[in-house]
Parts: structure tokens; sequence; C-alpha cells
């Protein structure tokens, strides 16, 4: 009896053992039976999207809908929680790091990294290309939670030596190498051809082709005499990446490197080459982002182009680098992007690639990341206020700012470490901005 | 003979200084017979709209024109360059120094004033309440050559000790000596009456007033139980402006203090109320800037307040503080500030006052001073970009970053000193970005 028992117990214990393996299975699409787009079309009950709803504050049927229509992506590192990027859902924002042939200390990136995370970055994109690259990765990997994303070309490249002796089976075994690695997102640069090129010479902008692993492409294009080859590989890579449900983020390679250069041919093309591989891939059960508009564009055009780009693609999630909506603020360009990515994000932008006070100038070191992330959380707050109405977080501060209540106010920013050393910065214990002369205290017993 | 010719001469000669002096005369309205506002409305030739038309690259017969109607107000310090503000002409931007009550040295504040020049401000405003605040308004003057604002109702207070000891002589005792010493601009906080504060009272907004001059006027107010002493005094104040061409800037008591209060009937009323007092002023011969839209404004609305506050004060100059876009950016206000700004001034406002890291935090030191100030100085470039289409500082600085000339690039930025020390952040002697893949390096071939 007391033996039947315990097998009984075992039993059970089983069972649930199997429920929580099959509850852990569903948190990531990696292991799911089928992939997560394919699931998501057939309406089935996916962990993933149950927390990100949660965590977003939206329904999980709107998302499920979101997802099969490819106006959301769900992005996440294994084990990780995941993320959700797109229509109807909070502006996340993006923080590249990596090393640089010049500057190569693993422990430099990691402490980027996780500089990035503790400040708000909600997916880290590792742009390494000197020192140890696989190892910088890994521990990059290894040290932070958020979704990482990788631009393959970039090691392909530098490990190789140079763009001739680069075949496609390197770009595929990098791209493969990545995915089994968990890599969460790959960007690629499939949506130019030569034609594109071709009239991209013929027009003589003051800035060219500003995209890194475009003009890496490119290279690789012109020096070989082929076609794009992230075009004529494209099936394999999405089976790749279908397979361990990693995000394809589709590069913008001919965005402008200047407000003075405006949308023109290529550019326009590249968005509807771009609209139509997204949706080959979602066929093909890869979920899809499509990054546009980035670079430098005046701010009267910011917001006609995200609705151009948005109308374009079928709406699917935008990925936007800055924009920087003018040149001379060069070294505070994370002011700039700021206002270009709150404009845009207030547009319609879904996910903002941050810009760093180094950009155009340096490697950013770990400070550059903080400033760099810190503006483009504003950026996106802006934007989901102009996207959604006023925020409950803003309100909460105010109602600690007029309490006076100095610690909750701090936790309630967007960066409170720093809010708490600015305050701290002088020894007169009271808020040194007005001293004793504060309109606060001033009107409290008449207002309140 | 020859005597008679030197006598011919020395005549010259005279009637030469003479048209100088008239023509240094003409410089500084200070001097002319009569005030500027009255020699702009009869269609004078006066030096100081025709400088001002110069550096702006605009007709001076139609900045005449705009100063007569109001549209425009030109500021000056006796013998140096005037600046204009208003219609039509480029966005300017004001930093706000001075000692508080807690930390007074006079030798910050003259540091701080001469960053905020180095860095672009258009005018200073000096709040200075501790120290010996006659000296640290003098030093600045004599270290710094931008036209100068005060707030002399702060100096009234802090000098006399408490609200209810200051008369309205006081007031008027204060505002002269600072228009005697040479000041360009001064705030009062007319626009208000005992009622608007009774009706806020109701309103229980989160954050009540935070205006400090207001809160200063509204506490003289409320324990003398005396109406605003500035608008019972409005005529003999203007009457000491006009005599010295001092442009009279009315501030702005009931602007909100967080995003979540929005435009009410205390606010809308004391736009109503200080278009009233610049048509009265102007025809006092008194040049008016109002100040408006400041403090906290979800970005949607910015522009609408824009609009509805220029249609009410017959497109007088507005001068707006931010305004900030969210709350939760504290310790970064100059960055959402930033966005703020380029809103406003995308949407016409004329004028904006600088927010820097440290506010609602501490007093900014110098360096904090610099990032406000550049942070303004972006807002107020993409407010033009905004208004009058791109501008060609921007060109000028992509034909640099095309050529790779560094130097020139610095040049042209708006803060190159920072831009070359994060060049040289690392000891590369290159771009350190991308090292030797560098998008435009590797596309120029093709591409040029």
């Amino acid at each position: 009896m007391a033996r039947s028992l315990i097998i009984q117990m075992f039993i059970l214990l089983a069972i649930y053992e199997l429920l929580q393996q099959r509850k852990n299975d569903l948190t990531v699409g990696i292991i799911l039976d089928e992939n997560l787009l394919d699931a998501a079309i057939a309406g089935k009950d996916i962990l993933a999207v149950n927390k990100v709803g949660t965590a977003e504050g939206v329904n999980p049927n709107f998302l499920l809908r979101q997802i099969a229509l490819g106006h959301v992506v769900i992005m996440q590192r294994f084990g990780e929680e995941p993320i959700g990027i797109g229509y109807g859902l909070k502006t996340k924002i993006n923080a590249n790091i990596g090393s640089s042939t010049e500057i190569f200390d693993p422990d430099d990136e990691v402490e980027k990294a996780k500089v990035a995370e503790r400040y708000g970055a909600d997916t880290i994109t590792d742009l390494s290309m000197g020192g140890p690259i696989d190892e910088i990765r890994r521990r990059i990997s290894e040290e932070t939670t958020v979704p990482l994303t990788t631009v393959p070309i970039y090691q392909t490249v530098v490990e190789t030596g140079s763009f001739e002796a680069v075949t496609e089976n390197d770009l595929l075994r990098m791209i493969r190498k990545h995915v089994v690695e968990g890599i969460s997102s790959i960007v690629i640069h499939a949506g130019f051809t030569m034609e594109m090129l071709e009239e991209l010479r013929g027009l003589r902008r003051i800035m060219g082709l500003v995209s890194k692993g475009g003009s890496f492409t490119a290279a690789w294009m012109l020096r070989k005499h082929k076609e794009n080859p992230f075009l004529s590989q494209f099936d394999e890579i999405c089976k790749i990446l279908a397979e361990k449900d990693v995000v394809l983020s589709l590069g913008n390679t001919m965005r402008s490197g200047c407000i003075h250069d405006i949308m023109d041919g290529p550019q326009n093309k590249e968005i509807g080459m771009n609209a139509k591989l997204a949706k080959h891939a979602n066929m093909l059960g890869v979920q899809v982002i499509i990054e546009g508009m980035g670079g430098h564009i005046s701010p009267d055009k910011i917001p006609i182009y995200v609705n151009h780009h948005k109308a374009k693609t079928d709406h699917r999630p935008l990925f936007v680098a800055g924009p920087l909506p003018i040149d001379i603020g060069v070294g505070y360009d994370h002011i700039s992007g700021c206002v270009g990515g709150a404009l845009a994000a207030g547009a319609g932008a879904d996910y903002l690639c941050y810009i760093t006070p180094s950009e155009h100038l340096a490697l950013p070191n770990a400070n550059q990341v903080r400033d760099g992330v810190v503006a483009f959380k504003i950026a996106a707050h802006i934007g989901d206020t102009l996207k959604y109405g006023l925020r409950p977080e803003d309100k909460n501060l105010a109602e600690y700012r007029k309490a006076k209540d100095w610690e909750n106010q701090f936790l309630s920013a967007i960066d409170g470490n720093r809010a708490k050393e600015i305050h701290l910065q002088d020894d007169t214990k009271t808020c040194s901005m007005c001293g004793k002369y504060c309109a606060i205290s001033l009107m409290e017993d008449y207002l309140n």
C-alpha cells in the first residue's frame, strides 16, 4: 500500500515536472514544437506572448493578432524575459556597443553592455569588429539578459580580412553560428540591389552611403561583381532564423547621412524591397523588423517619412536610428537625436536605436553609453506620450516632487542615480536651486 | 592760406566726429533723442535696427515694421551689439545664472556668465539672491557683452528680509536702480490678480504655482492683502523703462509645474492680462516680451498652446522656459527641455529660456550651464529649421564631414570644443568609431 502511494506520488511529480517543462518551453519560442509566428497565426496560447501582454498592459489576443499580421515581433534571449516591439506597445530602445579594430578590450564592452541594460536599454546590439569577437559576444551574453542582436557581416569581413575573400557560404556560416549561440535577432542589408547602387551614384548626395553594414554589403557586391548576397541567400537565411525564432532585422543601407540629403529613389526603392522581403520572410515563419528613416532627416520631414514608411511596409515594426534632425550638434548628437527620436516615435516608430555623444567622433565609452541610453529613454517616453497620451509615471514623479519626497522622486526618474548626484553636488542639505525661496514652499499653505 | 586750410580741416574733422558720435548714439537706444519704439513707429533709420537686420539677413524696413507692431524687440547693452527677438528672426536663447541664499561666490557666477556667453547664450539673466548681489551683477556686466536681464523683486525681497516689509516704493526703487545701471531688460509678474490666485486655489493642481518671481509677488499680495504691486505701479514702471529703452518682460506666474496640470482658467486669464499690459506698455514707448507656455506641457499640446498664446497676444515675442514635455527626465531636464523647446520654437516661440541638468535639483555649476546652453542652441536650431527650412550651417558641416576635414567640422559645430575632446578621447589618431571600416571611406571611390 505504502509502496503504491510512493509510486503514485512519483507519477504525480513526473506529470508536474512535465507541465513545468512545457511551461518553460512556451517561454522560449526556441523550443516550441512549431515556431512563434506560426503559433501566433494559429492563435495558440504562447507564454512569451502572455508575458509581453502583461508587461505592456495589452490583451494577449490583441498581441497574437498583431504578431500574426507582422505588426509586432517578440524578441527574446533563451530563458530571459521576452520583449514585444511594434504597434500598440511601448517604444523600445536599442543600444549599440562593440569593439572596433582600434579599441577592443572585452572588459570595456561587457561594462558598456551592463551599463546599457542598467539604464534601460530594451535590447543590445553587439557590433564588435576587433579583439576576440566571439569571447566579447559570449561574455556580453552571459552578463546581460535583454535580447541581443548582431550584424553577422561585420565579424565575417574582419575575420576573413578582405571583402573579396568573403563567400556567400561564409556569410551563411556566420549567421548560423550566431543563431546557434542564441542571438535574438540579426541584421542583414538585403533590401538593395546593384541597380540601386548605380542610381545612387548618379545622384551625387553630399554624404553618399553612410550605413556601415550597407557599405560592407555594397563593397562586397562591387568588388565581386555580384548581386546582393543576402538577397540571393534570402530563403536559406530565413530557414536558419525560423528554426530558432530569431528576429530578422532588415537593414537600412540607403538612409541619408545629412539633412540636406533628402528622400530619393534608392531610399524609396529600398523601403519597397524591404517590404516585399518582410512579407516573404513572414511566410517562411520569420518575424521581421524593418530599419528605416534612420540617419539625418530635417525635423519637418520626420513624421511624414515615418507615415510613408509605415504605410509602404504594411505597418511592420519600424526601427529607426536617431534620426538626427540637424547636423551641427556633433558632440551632443544624443540630444539632437533625442528630439528626432521623440518625433519619430510620436509619429509611429516602434523601436529607436540610441545615439551617443560620441557619434561621428569616436567609439563610445561607458559614460557615453549611459548618456545615449537615457537620452533615448526620454525620446521613447515623449514618443509614447504622443502616441498614447499622458503617462502615469510623470504624475507619480510630480506628486513626489510636490511632497518633496526626494528618494521616491529619484526612484521614479529614468536615471535617479544621476538626479541624486546632482541634488547632492553642494553641501547645502536643501535644494540649492532656490534655497529658502522655493516657490512650492512659499505657496504651500495658501494652495493646500 | 595754409592757416585757413588747417582751420577748414579742423572743421571737417569736427563734423566727421559729430557724425560718428551721432552714429554711435544710434547704436544705443539709450541716448537716442526719442525712444527706440517711437523711432521705429515713425519709420526712422536706427543703427541698432540696421545692425540686427544685417546679423539676421532681413530687410531693416521689415524689421522696423515688426518693431512698430510689437512683434519684434531690440535688446541691447550699452555700447554692445544689439539683438532682435521676435517674428521672422532666429530663435534666441537665454541662460539664467545667479547666486542663491546658500551658494553665492561672485567668481562662480562670473564664470557661469562667461561660459554661457562663450557657448552661445544670446542673453543672460542674473537671478542672484545671495552674497553681494550688486557686485555680482556689476562683474557679470563687466565681463560679458550680451543683453542682461534681472527680476528686480528677487533682490528687493532678499535685501528687505521679508515680504511684509517690502513696499511698492522699494520695488520701484530697485527697478530704477537696475535700469540706471544699464540692464537691458527686466521681468515683472504683473499679469495676475488676487482673483486669479483665488481661482487657482480652487483648482487643486498637482504642482500649484511654480514660478519663483510669481510666488514672490503672490506672497507679497497675500501677506499684505493688496493687489499686484506691478499692476498698480505699471505706468510708473513703463516710464522708467521707456527712458532707457529697457525691454519689459512680462512674467508667467500661472504656468504649470507638471504635465498633468493642463491649461486652466488662471493660466488663460494671465495670457489675456499680459496681452493687454503689453499693448499699454507699447503705447508708453516700452518694447515688450511676453513669457508664456513655460514649465511642463505634454508634447502634443506644445504647438497648440504656442499658437493660442501668439494669437491671444497679437503675436508679440513669446519667451518660453523649456517647456518640459515629460517629468521623469529629472537630472537630464536639459534634454527633455530641448525637445520641448524645439517643438515650441518650431511652432513660433521666439525666445527660449534654457534648462540645465540641475533643474529641480540644485543651483547649476558652470559645466551644467554649458550643457544647458548647448542643448538649447540645438533646440533653437531645430526650431529655426522648422520655421524657416533647411539651414546652411548643417550643409557646411556635412561637407566638411564628407571631406574628413575635422578642424572645420569642429568650427562649424555648436560646441566644437566638446566634439574635438570626444574625437581625441582615444589615442587612435583616427575616428575610432569605425576605424578602417568607415562607410564613407569604403564608398568614396565608387560614389565620387
